[in-house]
């Protein structure tokens, strides 16, 4: 991409303006050091004694200096540019810092007023810091103006571009530490700059913060040669500027020139794209700031060298109440500061400290798009006839869901074509998994090269596709935490390559959900299709349904789970979660032909309850207890529980048999565990308290009995499930390896019906009979029997 | 790294080398398609008719000739040098290529005498391809020359620098596609390079096959200029060597001379580190393979471009048995390759086709470091004796777990110094996990840069830290699969970050103690500390002991989860798992101070057992049934299972309590459905059939119901243990946040225990003031109450 020339070098800051931001980064960071320490004494108006100091000392020094640095350098240029900003704070031990700012700024008082901006307050947030009953060591969903949870590492970019999406006036500076930088997500997001529009998207600033150490070792980046270092960040499209240093008055200059040069750089990308129509992939600067770790902190503790090594990760001086020495270097730290010039007699920081900060939702702890409930607007979602498929009865007609659902997903595409708040993620899976009618409304994101042959690549494409699953989430989380929608459709094997992602989401919204300022974002909505059950292409790698299991032992109240059975569930089902709010819904569904069961009205009213007694199916006329229920969740499980059904009905006509399709599988929980638990009369209605009940899951079975346990009819509770039974062979093989099959539903349904093992004894002798004719089949034909390939209901 | 000047060009080949390459490969290719489609007439003898063709089609064909072309010249390369070399294949899809290529070379036949290296064994190799009964669709544990399970993208490169690692002799060629190439954890993998000792490690020769497309879509790394790919992989580390095109004579050539450029760049890096004592880090070659996807195959189908777009990424002829049009396309693309030249009346290979191949355990499917448990050695594990703590009565010293943990491990560093065949792994928490006295005999792998103030780095350490658990992972497997020990220490929340990884290696566990050649690895052993319980310095976001739930959702013959209470069953433990084979081995245990329980005899004698009455704890004489059972597993739950004892002891003398530790959580389950499990008579010995059993669980508590559901005593069931509630908090507030403290515990015997609401109701108030008195100290004081703070056993 053709840019103007570069802009003339920004000019050099004041004496006085180089002065007022050392102040500002001086109260950060002697505010950082107080909350680590202190529970008393905070302003240092008396000789520090170890009853000042917390009885236990945690919390993370190491990181702080260089985000306070940040912080102060963000405010200086948000104010001086009045630009609309915020921060995706990677390394989330620095908490002090993060929070620290916030308090500075004010955002942290308003957001909680009992954490005054004074001396009553700064106490307070000292105390409270780590502290029982007080707030967690990171930067956390409790934090002002954050959206990134900083517990995991791996994260912040993906984030950080996710935010950006669709906000064309938004800056989104990203601190990357140099031990997050080698992980895998981490090192992949950084080609979020080949998905990212300069005309319809805002801006990612990485700053990759090189203080040279993790834990206990060196960092693989800060460890490069400067020129392999440059190739890299070049390698990854960026424009690297550097600051470097350890004299804060010429890392001020420094950092102040880096950010005027990056934030003019942007808007000269941005005008060329915007206004002179310049459409090639531009290189986006990033600024690399080498400080040291734990830098003004203690230079050396107990004879060996702390400040600019991994000792000072943590606590640098960590025996402060019981060694005096200990106790004398923390009070000279603390003192370094000179706090006195800081803060004023009433606690309160003096003007020139606040000289940098801006004012409002300028400020980084009140900007509202780390509070993305307030911006979100509900989704345009048309009537659910314009998609449904008709049915006239039940199991007479195919489709495949997926397809169907992906003209839903084109009709919130066009109806969000101006708004820009609905976006479509996958792992280069949307066409393999049947979306594509997608297309015809948003294109694929794509900033890189093309060719002639390339179909539905465009710039300003709202379809995300990049064979990175945590790409995919870290993106997706971004957008929703800034108040969008959106849908990750994911392979069911693969999607646990995300588990402790979700996991770090589900924590945020759990916790958000308990914070009355934190407005509700749109749900985390996954479809896991490709499933198990037909992996023709694929194998014994391909089949994993135990993201359900994973998901389900996180927080009830934020996790949702369904099992739609066919195209019409699944409408009526992806419109509920749609327009759902702070949850992680998971819905699973194939997108092989699939039989339609029930009308959209049926469908409705079938989703509402989240499970219920299909009368068609059995012969159970509800004038008396069934003699067997058979219960399904799952598409692949109800059409054979269905045709166990058709065999049963047959075979054993006077069978009073009840079939139950689940499709929220949080109804099967109790009450009191789950919001969508069934109370146990509930339950018992549907699955009696006594009869036998064979229940046929998509997934591992245990899951059903873990969910069922404390019910009545749980000693009655037969459940079939995917077993890590399978390759590559044929759909109906599938289920018979795991004992799925409506031929062994029917001998359970048999063996487990009292007074039915004399009776049925012959038919249980032809359903075995047809099992073995499927092993010589398949092995002869490598096709499914006829009667199982031609099979629909009631032939 | 200063390395003598590269060598000069290598000769060209001659015109009957490229020949004979081209012919080997002309006949891979035909093979590859031949898999894909055929199920009779293999060889072309007659006009190809529709009941020739498999009735369902199925496989990939776009990487294939790429792959095909890497082995062939890889065959070459290998003859003509007698290098030590396997190959670790990315694009898994590849499958029908790494079968084409070694019954080619004969090794195919060697392993599988059915498929026989004729014309009667071509057409088996076509037929059993994904076909029921046959063989998976990806390169697989049934794949000879693998040890790489081609099915989720992401580890290869990983996979092959643990390959690499203490084979000094070896090469390692490893293909990474280009949708590879955009997961994160082939992205972080990169820096391997950082960590390889060029003296006592093999080489990687990454090859980045960059056919331009994943599943639909362009893939980022193919679309950036030469230049940013260029800088990006010297960024990397790499000196990159080039090879383009699609005239296949041209491309052998510059093929031919890429890998021989590569390999004698490796061995002139060797040489300089192994007799000129080089010390820098070299730049390690790799080649960036440019060729068309589906390269060979139908340039147009339906009037639209395949070959060289993504739509040759699966079968670019899908209607080959109804479409005449398509089936005379198959049949001249197959001709194509000219079989009569290539194979002989029997079907045989002709020489000129094998001429490039290598003999016997040269052959990259016969080469025994891709049968690892071939080469495998037992530890040289020294008597416990040496590292067990000294327990004169239980619960009276304290120790630190892991640290005394560390000390064996130092002893294997130790006693493999010169064999060189165990290693640690961890995302940078050796220390941080205690584990630090294993720096005595072996550092921390490093060849970056270093400082004066760095410590235990070293070019030979063994200790390999990287702040990614997937490259951990992906090294320890390499490294494993290739016949070699080690353990993976890693905090418990964070080890869901590699659940989709070990999936598949259990997967391939699972699959290879079926396959009869494939020899006994040792176990993938990981030891989780810093666990739920104890996360002081962090909180919520570093607390998930889920692992265990997802691990136990695989093939339980490949499975074991261990959670020792104290540091000598933890010693007894990780013998015992360091000894083993063929399992991934989850070890829970605490890195803080812990109660010593068991002397090591005792210890021994428990972990046998894997669960067992702690007698002296309960007051269950052993001649009755007990009253109540007060179970527990994990070392949090144990200590306050113990408590709670100590104060129904004191409090209702009278109580007949029994006390069970269970140290392999397999236990718990039926017989039938895990090899540990208990037979039911044992199982209800122990717990009892009716009794009220109060369990204090490690983990989520409905796992045990999960385990035990199906035994006589679940109704009287009851578990406590971690329900996502925590944050940064004092250790003993984290159990009453979550209803597992000793109060609670005490409180759950009175409520569920017949007789004892009344009798007991002034103990459970007392209980439940003790609770509420530490709800009002841990805020005042921000410590844990002192009655907790300091109990011991018996005081």
């Amino acid at each position: 991409m053709s840019v103007p020339t570069p802009p003339p070098a920004p000019a050099a800051l004041s004496g006085q303006e180089i002065q007022e931001l050392d102040a500002h980064w001086r109260a950060a960071n002697y505010l950082a050091v107080g909350q680590i320490y202190l529970m008393a004494n905070p302003l240092l108006r008396e000789p520090l004694r170890p009853e000042h100091i917390k009885p236990r000392l945690l919390g993370h020094w190491g990181t702080s200096p260089g985000l306070n640095l940040l912080h102060t350098h963000l405010n200086r240029i948000v104010k001086q540019r009045d630009l609309d900003a915020i921060c995706v704070w990677g390394p989330g031990h620095g908490g002090p810092a993060v929070l620290a700012n916030s308090w500075l700024e004010g955002s942290y008082s308003e957001t909680y007023p009992d954490v005054s901006r004074d001396a009553e307050g700064m106490a307070k947030l000292f105390r409270q810091f780590s502290f029982p009953g007080g707030v967690p060591s990171h930067v956390a969903p409790e934090t002002p103006g954050s959206i990134h949870e900083g517990g995991e590492l791996g994260y912040a970019l993906s984030h950080a571009y996710g935010a950006a999406l669709d906000n064309p006036g938004l800056l989104v500076a990203c601190v990357i530490g140099d031990g997050e930088a080698e992980t895998g997500p981490l090192a992949a997001s950084w080609h979020g700059n080949k998905f990212l529009d300069p005309v319809h998207d805002g801006a990612v600033l990485p700053v990759l913060h090189l203080n040279g150490y993790k834990i206990a070792n060196p960092t693989v980046l800060a460890r490069l040669p400067e020129d392999e270092l440059d190739a890299l960040l070049r390698g990854y499209g960026h424009e690297p500027l550097y600051v470097s240093g350890q004299d804060p008055l010429a890392v001020h200059q420094a950092m102040a020139t880096a950010l005027d040069t990056a934030v003019e750089r942007i808007a000269a990308i941005q005008q060329a794209a915007r206004e002179d129509g310049a459409t090639g992939r531009p290189a986006w600067p990033m600024i690399v700031l080498r400080t040291p770790k734990g830098w003004t902190g203690p230079a050396q503790v107990d004879g060996v060298p702390v400040e600019g090594t991994w000792r000072a990760h943590q606590v640098p001086l960590d025996r402060v109440r019981d060694n005096p020495t200990h106790l004398a270097q923390l009070e000279a730290w603390l003192r370094s500061y000179r706090p006195e010039e800081l803060f004023d007699t009433t606690g309160r920081p003096v003007p020139g400290v606040l000289a940098c900060v801006p004012d409002g939702t300028r400020r980084l702890g009140a900007n509202p798009h780390t509070n993305g409930g307030l911006l979100l607007r509900g989704l345009p979602l048309a009537p659910l006839e314009r998609h449904a498929v008709p049915v006239d009865k039940p199991g007479a007609t195919l489709h495949e869901p997926t397809r169907i659902l992906g003209d839903l997903l084109e009709q919130v595409m066009a109806a969000t074509a101006e708004r820009r708040d609905f976006r479509l993620v996958g792992p280069d899976e949307t066409a393999s998994n049947r979306l594509q009618a997608v297309y015809a409304a948003a294109g694929k994101a794509w900033q890189a090269g093309t060719v002639p042959t390339d179909e539905h690549l465009a710039h300003d494409g709202r379809v995300m596709e990049i064979l990175s699953e945590h790409t995919c989430q870290g993106w997706l989380e971004g957008y929703l935490l800034t108040g969008r929608h959106g849908l990750f459709s994911c392979h069911e094997a693969f999607v646990h390559i995300v588990d402790s992602m979700v996991n770090q989401h589900i924590k945020w919204l759990r916790t958000t959900r308990q914070i009355p300022w934190r407005a509700p974002i749109a749900s985390l909505n996954y479809l896991l299709t490709s499933h198990a059950w037909r992996q023709d292409h694929n194998g014994f790698s391909h089949q994993d349904p135990g993201f359900v299991d994973h998901v389900l032992n996180k927080s009830p109240e934020a996790v949702r789970v369904y099992f739609p059975p066919d195209a019409n569930t699944l409408l009526v089902t992806a419109d509920h979660v749609l327009r759902s709010r702070d949850y992680v819904n998971v819905v699973v569904a194939g997108k092989q032909p699939c039989f339609d069961w029930l009308t959209l009205d049926e469908a409705r009213v079938h989703c509402a309850r989240g499970a219920g007694v299909w009368e068609w199916a059995g012969t159970d006329d509800g004038t008396r207890e069934p003699d067997v229920v058979l219960a399904c969740a799952g598409d692949v499980p109800t059409q054979e529980v269905i045709a166990a059904a058709g065999l049963l009905r047959r075979h054993l006509p006077d069978l009073a048999l009840r079939v139950v399709n689940v499709v929220d599988l949080a109804r099967l929980m109790p009450a009191e565990e789950h919001p969508h638990g069934m109370p146990d009369t509930e339950f018992d209605a549907l699955f009696t308290r006594d009869r036998p009940v064979v229940f046929a899951y998509h997934g591992y079975p245990w899951l059903i009995h873990r969910l069922a346990y404390r019910r009545a009819v749980h000693p009655q509770l037969h459940v079939r499930g995917y077993k890590e039974s399978g390759t590559t062979t044929t759909p109906f093989d599938m289920v018979v390896r795991n004992d799925l099959d409506r031929y062994r539903l029917v001998m359970d349904v048999i063996d487990r019906t009292p007074g039915l093992a004399v009776r049925a004894a012959a038919v249980r002798q032809r359903m075995a009979d047809q099992r073995a004719r499927h092993h010589d089949w398949i092995r002869e034909h490598g096709t499914d029997l006829p009667e199982v390939a031609d099979w629909t209901w009631g032939s």
